[in-house]
């Protein structure tokens, strides 16, 4: 990888997650693996997650002296979970003998807006960290957490950890920023589906977008956009063994994948609605007023198909995921008759399968070949949608796993098919 | 009380332990007294100490990864506890209707030094404090904890809770300061040796630091120093019912007292060790380099008596918490040889009976009914001494429940004698 990394300054940033520091044992390996980066000759930033599952009981005793207790107090006890992980952590790293100072999000610098519980990182003040660096100690962040200019707790919303670890790595120009995890990294599909899926050695922005984007849980769809946004070179990899895990950056050098398959890998979502509505009026401003008033209702549309009948009128489809089921249903009652809707349709035996590949736009025949995957095996698609690296397909809930399986080997991802 | 309560800035301050916010329930009791308070239209401060209990576990973490634990990483787990409490007790009174700032140490301006695990407090910014209160809000501060001048975060040690909640009212100019705990006030002794023990409606800061020295676990004592420092207005109550507890003040009006017995408790002590030092040569100097090189080993010295007997040579008693018994030994045998001492004895079975009284200085013959009392039930006294408002006699440890009990009657501080 090393040709690939550009010559930034020498720190490494690494994130551990929950399940990572979950128990002593694993904050131990965490610290162990901390050491040897460090004594590679880098310096080190670590962010943390709080132990796996550490705030529920705090978060369920909130919630049984209110149902809906205050953003801000949520957010003073919520960060309390990486203020415990940084402090473990950096025991564990002293007892082995290495310099290490812990940082709250407050002491690290890192300024948010003061939106409570799903706060954005406006700057990093990176100035403690940098002097503590250059006194030789290992730095240990809490991930998640940060403070607003006016000194009040905020934490950052799902995923937040990895968003601190790539803000950190962005602003002090850190070579890479490795997120360690409980897999080995990102793989061509779920190894549930097909044990012969293949771990991805290198991706593009795009692509680590797609694959978070469908619910991958490796890494945050906020966090990869951020990496995307300032160029982070991302390395995603277990917390449990040594094996290089998946290099997510600016693919510019194209020979290096020029032998791999265009397609990196097959993604699937079973959390899919297929919502059918008959009968609409083919004309202007119909569509529009109808997905206006959807998003005006925060439902968040996946997939859209509009197919126009006899006689001007247009049968729309479109998916979402359940939760944004029953406002998107109150959204087309209230429009029904406003629109001259004649039927809703709502079809929870739905899945989505995706395709994921960076080259597909300039490889001709990839969606045929989908969809003749797809055929062979009898199963039938009743919605597509492309982007320049994926298609994705709505077909039967139930034949969800075999279009996986078939578009696997397919495309050419398979284990036993190399 | 109100008439000895001077007129000071409208606002109060009240104090929750552990116990008092250990689960939802009391939580919510709390908040109640809160709002009650607040609704007598005072401004309210309120300090909080962590729910009971609730950061063993991570203690115990961090002791499995590193016996000796660095205490600024400690600091960082155990302030977590506080922080936690304040936000569900916020979000306890917000639930209410009643509109409430939580702050950590941090937040509330509660400068320390940066002795971690045991700071001091330099100062309090109240600036924000008196923001939110100028904005009509309850004021809801993390007892035990602070910050450095430089970020860090500490905690106050021992009783830290109490510290804050004093130092608050302090910088406040508060009208009093409520310690809220699980007992009703300061009793005239130990309910559990008699029964008929009464509460103490009123004492002086040097009473209740005698007290609060011998183990009542009701305030401690760096906070009763404190408070007698600034003249901080005590009122030590229960938690759990509205009855009035025990005023601590100066008690500048004698008449107030007057008919109030001058003996306002006995207390007692059973973690004492004598250590009797034989045939110590009677000469300047002796017993002073015994104990400076006692006070060097930070060997904490209760009770002193010398005797001197035939022949110029005298024989030391003293009694320490069996904590310093080892490094006394140790001491005392490094000098054996010396100062030409004959023998030593540890001797476990004593313990210590105390009569606490403001007046006792000016009232002839409290030491002869003292040692009346005991010589009646045929206690033996083996040591003595006395302090301006305390006698204290070392007796067996076997003999303090009777000694505890014939002093209170005696001295008619028990219920069935009134």
């Amino acid at each position: 990888m090393s040709k690939l990394v550009k010559e930034k300054k020498n720190i490494i940033v690494m994130k551990f997650g929950g399940t990572s520091v979950s128990n002593t044992d694993k904050i131990k390996k965490a610290a162990d693996r901390v050491i040897k980066t460090k004594l590679s000759g880098c310096n080190v930033v670590v962010a943390v997650s709080a132990m796996g599952g550490s705030t529920d009981d705090l978060i369920n005793i909130a919630k049984k002296i209110d149902k809906n207790p205050s953003c801000r107090e949520m957010d003073m006890i919520m960060s309390t979970g990486e203020q415990v992980s940084i402090a473990l952590l950096s025991i564990a790293i002293k007892m082995k003998g290495h310099d290490c100072m812990s940082l709250t999000g407050s002491q690290a610098g890192i300024l948010t807006d003061g939106t409570h519980s799903n706060a954005k990182i406006l700057n990093i003040n990176k100035e403690r960290i940098l002097r503590e660096l250059a006194n030789n100690k290992i730095v240990v962040v809490a991930g998640f957490q940060g403070v607003t200019s006016k000194g009040e707790i905020t934490t950052l919303g799902r995923g937040g950890s990895d968003t601190t670890a790539v803000a950190l790595a962005s602003v002090l120009d850190a070579k890479y920023c490795e997120i360690y995890t409980d897999v080995d990294g990102v793989y061509t599909t779920d190894p549930n589906i097909d044990s012969n899926s293949n771990k991805i050695e290198m991706m593009s922005y795009d692509e680590m977008l797609e694959f978070a984007a469908s619910g991958a849980k490796v890494l945050h769809l906020r966090a990869v956009e951020f990496a995307k946004k300032h160029s982070i070179v991302l390395h995603i990899r277990s917390s449990f063994n040594d094996i290089e895990g998946t290099w997510v950056m600016n693919i510019e050098n194209k020979d290096e994948r020029m032998e791999k398959p265009i397609i990196s890998g097959v993604i699937y979502d079973k959390d899919q609605i297929k919502i059918s509505v008959f009968d609409l009026p083919d004309k202007p401003g119909v569509a529009a007023k109808l997905f206006r008033e959807l998003a005006a209702a925060d439902v968040n549309v996946d997939l859209i198909v509009q197919s126009v009948g006899a006689g001007n009128i247009s049968t729309i489809s479109l998916t979402v995921k359940s939760e944004y089921v029953s406002s998107a249903k109150k959204v087309l009652e209230n429009l029904r008759e406003k629109l001259g809707i004649k039927k809703i349709e709502i079809d929870p035996g739905v899945a989505k399968v995706s395709i994921i590949g960076a080259g597909m736009q300039t490889h001709s025949g990839v969606a045929a070949k989908m969809f003749k995957c797809l055929g062979d095996k009898d199963i039938n698609i009743e919605m597509i949608s492309t982007s320049p690296i994926r298609i994705s397909c709505v077909v039967r809930k139930n034949t969800i796993k075999k279009a996986v399986k078939a578009l696997h080997i397919g495309f050419g991802l398979d284990k036993s098919v190399k």
